[in-house]
């Protein structure tokens, strides 16, 4: 796509308004793990790459897979094609993903002495074809729609790198958050440091939003939720605050599972919030008075029924949240490998359709 | 044991006073799964039963797996060996346990033909070894400890019957729910009137208290969870109190991850909630305003971790209840294979213990 063609297109900022909760002519859109399986041209090239690292290490493959649901559905927004667990893959454990297997370090982290081996990794080495990817999808967007960068949270790359692998209970990272606080304070604290640093350099090549998933958070007791998985969140979004380019960039958190936890979310001083489907808008937004956007929320299982409730659950989730600005729609969790796409387009249609309709029925209060 | 022998041990009524919120010397403790795999004697009767199923429906060997870890640990109930699946299996859905895949059915439910062909089991007949292990466990347990029965909640039920077997998601149940209502609340209203059957003819058979787990609740969005969990709870809960037997037996609803449904399922008029480990009970009392007891709720990873966490995470649960009466302890979900039996002794101590201590704190409000 040459520029002349492409600086025709306006640029979309919906997005980035509805962050700021200002007033949009509709609602922006875009949904978890958009560039995924479900999508036969994604499957395609992650063919042709090999791997699923080797296709997140590619600059020019990841921005491939990264415009491939840009192409087909009018999303508001791109997303960095990667992965959560790219941090502790470029300090050394180790990372595979197994067929089916989910993913798994050679390496876990599991001693003081595994911790203190651990460095952040440098930016502009071990996760450059992060930065370089990011610097070609900006390019190759054209300014077309926004693009979001990524990384996991600290409590959930520390679920990972000291299980080893995926979990349901993650009974190894919570037993060493009980047993030896402090050598899990250290590991966090690390976490925090290195997430940070990465977002930055994100920022600095230019992502335009910025998105925490905490994947695990909702597996802790609440008081244990606060001490390990919302304090390095915390001292995450201070430190982007602090940042020359990072500040100015909406951060959103999303902790799955931990909705009670909202308000505590809210704190960190984060733009807006990603919430999963078992909470109402309404709820949501009560909890957090209204002071962040929030992202979400269809239960992802809707995207495998029907159109026809794909548009009335659709509208359900819109009617939750009210016509006030502050409503980016996504699904309350990622997209799965058996969605049929043509459903993804009908989400899509119904959300700007039915938005501008909401949106058109508000007014700024006097 | 002999009779002579038995009637020498005085009767256990911690848990019954406790679910009826009355003050006990300390407080009771049973826990989820406590016949389990992690008992080497378990494993041992397992093995001669040949399969899961086998074991559950002999009710000679259901009894000895059902006392083993009475034998062990001074836990203050039996709960009845059995699966949540057991009136699924009876209605012909052809139940089988592959090993490491949990269950599956045979025959899913899809259809409205499907659900026009089943009907509710007799009691008498396909689940009669049920109430025959009832019958045998009450009579060995002498009236040392109450006696636990249970059944899966008619949502979750469904969940296994038309998936066809266990999921993360449950896509299938859902797409029924949404797609087709009326057909989703035929099969519910069905499994609802076979869980009330099942459980009256448990209380009949010598259960002292009834519980239903509702694992999958929390997979719900709060008006699906509504709509298709809670109400079903609710008509389950409605005849049981129209029933001779059953009205004066305490009842427990657990659903797992439905924490912000605890003040809807307390409408019901069950006497207890169970609650999984992701809140604080003070802040479940305060959600039912104190009129119901609540059964919990320690994260069952705690008992992965050495025995001093055990302790020390056992009081904080405590301590978040406080010293009225109401709490029966518990994990927030089952016991796990690979839990050593000698940590449950050190909970158990540990519960009864400081349960003793913070009891000794209480005076009833003048």
């Amino acid at each position: 796509m040459g520029i002349e063609m492409a600086s025709a297109i306006p640029f979309n900022d919906r997005l980035l308004r509805a962050l700021r909760r200002e007033p949009t002519d509709t609602t922006p859109i875009w949904v978890m793990r958009q560039a995924g399986r479900y999508l036969p041209e994604y499957r395609a090239t992650r063919e042709r790459a090999g791997s699923f690292m080797a296709l997140a290490q590619n600059p020019e493959l990841a921005c491939e897979v990264t415009l491939q649901p840009l192409a087909r559905f009018d999303l508001d927004a791109a997303i960095l094609f990667s992965d959560i667990l790219t941090i502790p893959d470029a300090m050394g454990l180790g990372l595979s993903f197994a067929q089916g297997e989910g993913p798994c370090f050679a390496r876990p982290v599991r001693t003081s002495a595994d911790v203190s081996r651990l460095a952040i990794p440098d930016m502009d080495g071990q996760l450059r074809y992060v930065m370089d990817a990011l610097r070609l999808i900006r390019r190759e967007l054209h300014g077309r729609v926004p693009l979001i960068g990524f990384a996991g949270s600290p409590w959930t790359l520390a679920c990972y790198m000291v299980e080893g692998h995926g979990s349901r209970d993650f009974a190894m990272p919570k037993a060493m958050c009980w047993e030896d606080p402090a050598l899990a304070h250290r590991l966090l604290d690390l976490l925090a440091q290195a997430v940070a640093q990465y977002l930055k350099a994100q920022a600095a090549a230019g992502a335009q939003v910025l998105m925490i998933f905490d994947t695990w958070g909702g597996l802790l007791a609440p008081a244990a939720f606060r001490e390990f998985s919302l304090r390095y969140l915390a001292q995450v979004a201070a430190a982007l605050r602090a940042d020359v380019h990072a500040a100015s960039l909406p951060l959103v958190l999303f902790s799955k599972g931990a909705n009670q936890h909202l308000a505590g979310l809210a704190d960190t001083g984060c733009a807006a919030l990603g919430v999963d489907w078992t909470i109402d808008l309404a709820h949501a937004r009560q909890a957090t008075g209204g002071r962040v956007a929030l992202q979400g929320n269809l239960d992802p299982a809707v995207m495998l029924a029907n159109p026809v409730v794909i548009r009335r659950e659709a509208r359900r989730v819109m009617d939750s949240h009210g016509p006030h600005p502050g409503h980016v729609f996504n699904l309350g969790h990622g997209i799965t490998p058996q969605v049929d796409p043509g459903h993804l387009s009908v989400l899509v249609d119904e959300v700007h359709a039915y938005g501008r309709t909401l949106r058109a029925a508000w007014s700024p209060p006097a």
